[in-house]
């Protein structure tokens, strides 16, 4: 029952027809990557994901990780996948060619992981931990510590994790408890307990490298006193050889509501080696390398359990017979219709498609922000690209991770009594989807950052770079006859986007409540406001591709048609959100607790 | 971390002030039936569901049900817990007293059946199956078959179970298959395979009666060709003694999403022997009152999952310390506030409780109808009650179970990550409570009946009695100051939930796939304007009682806030709902198949 296929033809839509990257590539000085070079690179992700992970995905579920006499190990398949996902190359990709890896952009590391992590994101996390922890340690190690870490970690060899959460320090790191005693050699001894580690353990690699958060002794209270550190699993020696294990073990493993195949695990640190990263006391904002990259990632796994169970429906939804079309039989030769004569079924799989397509658009859309800020050669540019993903990154994350399970349990519910059995992997995929909208900081988490920090406080001129560019767009479109309605409803949405922010920075100065208040709902309203105007983009393009005859002319009908369906049923959502957030604080604060 | 206690205060406020259960048991001629007596039933199901059942609930989800040697075997305590609520007398309490029942009113059944079940759904269905059996025979059955299994079954020595589906035939019961053969001595031969069968077999009892769909071998095609037989498992002789067991097996367990506990069972019928039951052909149509129970029910499973989330998520919310409150620290003596400060928690929160006290609401009120609707001395007052139940029971089901759906869903969100593993009971709740929307009918399927049959079938009658109703109401409380904003928003509602099926009808003349294509997103608009009504009248009463000085006045303070979140932060869906309802059929269907 797995047909899974990767969306390759949508992936290079949403790349090149409508975010031009070959002109993007151009800009971040990545010229010699050609649309040839990069759907090479996804052709052979697409044929590892189909062929080596998809595979296992229903295993992982089954056999889960196992944690005996303090070492764990992963289900049936999953080491051997990894050893040959290193085999071809894939953890240096996109990381610093000095250290062996290829220095190939960022944005498409987030597609690359997207397409080997789809077909089963329990896999994939273990080498995005990875990835996140190369990044870290690109952006804040020393030289010595690049020259120690990175190449093992490019090879594969060893991996990486990171440590922040503890039992009693989840969405509030400032309270977290872990130790870091400075010793004389210059390192530090850290002791203490973190939780909810994905890939803290595992039979994959020779060490694995933990990044953890921990406070000195003498640091202030707080989230200003935590630092960052490098603590391996394993020690090692000056030629980069594994000595004897630190004080860094796996104390026992979650049972979780899914993603079993990877380990989740608790890490007891006693007293183990490690060495800071970083500045003193800038942990937090060390970490947030770490963490908005991790957010894009979280993104994804939105849209991944989106695809998965979106192909899985359309595809039942075209061989299951009941019932006859209300409209006159389609299927005379069969004994009833394929459920996708339904209207209500068809309600299923186009919301689905609007979303995931859309979720797809926004997060490379906010990659290619994330290359631009990462270039050190244009400041202004950079600042500029840096300003919009910080408001696109929690829009992206929370947006898409809730939407995503919307769209996994759609694909379930077109199953009817089957799609809650575990034969068809659809359980599996609600189940495994469920824990997006709460790890890197859950939804409401984001909504906070989106709506307090990012847009609050810097008096809205984040949010105008986006309304602007979301305006010209709807001026450059005017003429489009076909495009009118659709830009009519852009425009007075984007205007509204703008009202609502100032009403709530307005309300926010007499009670501040009233940013919490807003928060969740103003950042749902958000991402349709977004995704309605990549949706108009895309159905710009499509429509323009149709009318010079062009040949794929099924694909561009089918935008055409998900575009519209999204502006006619999925965007009057922000009429109910956009209601809510004007009725203020008042209705959820006046309840005292004990009330409730 | 079991704290779960009966909503009883809850419960007696719906029941007596809110649809005045004493001047409706006198008019069912329940007059013996005071507040006192129900009472003392509640409690004793409180105590019952509190100490015996809901200790079970975690045990039935890990243990799950075997199958070994052709036999099924129930987690551990499932059966002794079955054993002492038979021996408490709870399986007769709505059934007829010529047969050992006590005859009570099947509203009180139904809040029984919520208060046992409520905090373990899984053990909860064994006997909400029986239920519906008897309730079938008692229907349909002869006086000698009422006579042969009544009895063994209001003593809860024997169960039943409901066989519908088969694997082709889930939706689409015109489909099936099954057979049954005439034989001389007036019994038939039932041969065939029937799947997804709750409690089709388990460690309980002696003997299990089916009730069976089949088809006689020169039976018409299609829907119009199925009987309705009761097959038991265990053949027995005049004395009612078990003699030999009759061709019935169970030969599989479904692996499930949740609702471990209960036997999802394959059933294979072979030349089993089984005895017509109503009229030859008339199968459908009588099982519809097995249906219709069941699908009040499955509204309550609705509220069931909803409540035990709600409660296990505001007192997590109100020991949890995460964070300060923005508008300052609240507990200045620990190292964090509680998150019930935070705006966003308690949207989640009154979210849940709006919602799952609506519910209630909605499925009491409905219950009544089914009281009046079963009275055979008024057929007046019966015939109205049952098209208003007609009307009622789609939406309770389908409504309630996707609303419990939610709150189940943002109770884990409540959280964090501790929501994701297994300790906390929360992810187990989504789990269980995400079949409700799929079986007895999921919400497609449901929203058809309330569109299609029930309404555009009898010209709209039927829901102008519910909208007359609630006129009347919003005329009797136009003087009501504290009211009148939400009056003026349910009276424009009402109106438009009108003009909406006018529209519908009006379309559906020229294309048949406007039903369809409006269905599910009219029962949802349909859910949410009964709500706002028994808001707004729950809401009335409050206030009355305050303005009296009751004693109880956090208890209707709370409905006061709660009715206006109501009415502030979930009613506006509705616009959202309107709006895609109106873009009509042609978003939906324009697209062709191959082209998803």
């Amino acid at each position: 029952m797995n047909n899974y296929q990767t969306s390759l033809r949508d992936i290079d839509f949403v790349l090149y027809e409508l975010l031009d990257y070959e002109s993007h590539c151009a800009q971040i000085a990545q010229s010699t990557l050609d649309r040839e070079l990069v759907n090479a690179f996804l052709a052979e992700a697409a044929r590892f994901a189909e062929k080596e992970i998809a595979p296992l995905n229903s295993i992982g579920d089954l056999q889960g990780c196992q944690l005996m006499a303090g070492q764990v190990t992963t289900p049936k398949g999953f080491k051997e996948a990894y050893l040959n996902y290193c085999a071809a190359g894939w953890p240096g990709l996109m990381r610093q060619v000095q250290y062996g890896g290829q220095g190939l952009p960022q944005s498409l590391g987030l597609v690359i992981s997207e397409v080997i992590g789809t077909p089963n994101w329990a896999w994939g996390m273990y080498s995005s931990l990875s990835q996140g922890a190369m990044y870290t340690l690109e952006m804040h190690g020393t030289s010595e510590q690049k020259s120690q870490y990175l190449p093992h970690l490019i090879s594969g060899d060893w991996t990486g994790t990171m440590c922040l959460t503890e039992a009693h320090a989840g969405s509030d790191l400032g309270l977290l408890r872990t130790k870091a005693v400075p010793q004389r050699d210059g390192s530090y001894k850290i002791s203490g307990n973190k939780i909810f580690i994905s890939a803290g353990d595992h039979d994959f690699a020779r060490n694995i490298i933990h990044i953890v958060l921990a406070r000195l002794p003498d640091a202030p209270e707080g989230t200003k006193g935590i630092s960052l550190f490098v603590v391996p699993k394993m020690l090692s020696d000056a030629q980069g050889q594994v000595t004897e294990p630190n004080g860094v073990s796996c104390i026992s493993l979650e049972h979780k509501m899914g993603i079993h195949g990877n380990a989740t695990c608790s890490m007891h640190f006693d007293e183990a080696q490690g060495w800071l990263l970083g500045d003193l006391h800038k942990g937090l904002p060390h970490m947030f390398t770490f963490m908005n990259l991790a957010r894009l990632g979280s993104a994804l796994q939105g849209l991944a359990h989106a695809e998965v169970g979106y192909q899985k429906a359309r595809d039942y939804a075209r061989e299951r017979l009941q019932m006859r079309s209300l409209s006159g039989v389609k299927n005379p030769k069969g004994e009833a219709d394929p459920i996708m004569v339904h209207p209500d079924v068809r309600r299923m799989l186009l919301t689905q498609k609007a979303l995931l397509e859309g979720q797809r658009m926004l997060i490379y859309y906010a990659s290619q922000k994330l290359d631009i800020s990462a270039q050190i050669d244009n400041d202004e540019a950079s600042q500029v690209a840096s300003q919009i993903l910080g408001v696109l990154t929690p829009i992206a994350k929370a947006f898409s991770t809730e939407a995503g399970f919307e769209s996994a349990n759609l694909a379930l519910q077109c199953f009817g009594g089957h799609g809650y059995i575990r034969d068809w992997g659809l359980e599996q995929n609600l189940r495994d989807c469920r824990i997006a909208t709460l790890y890197e900081g859950t939804t409401g988490i984001q909504a906070l950052d989106l709506l307090g920090r990012k847009l609050l406080g810097d008096g809205g001129q984040a949010l105008t770079l986006l309304t602007d560019e979301i305006e010209l767009f709807c001026q450059q479109s005017e003429d489009l006859l076909h495009l009118n309605a659709h830009i009519t409803q852009l425009a007075k949405l984007n205007q509204e986007w703008q009202e609502l922010t100032a009403e709530i920075a307005q309300k926010a100065r007499q009670n501040p409540d009233e940013v919490g208040a807003a928060a969740v709902d103003f950042l749902m309203y958000s991402g349709y406001v977004l995704l309605a105007y990549l949706w108009a983009r895309g159905r710009k393009i499509a429509y323009a591709k149709l009318e010079h005859g062009h040949i794929d002319s099924k694909f561009y009908k089918a935008k055409l048609a998900t575009a519209d369906f999204y502006f006619a049923r999925i965007l009057p959502r922000t009429q109910a959100l956009s209601e809510a957030i004007r009725s203020g604080a008042d209705n959820l604060m006046s309840l005292p607790d004990e009330y409730f």
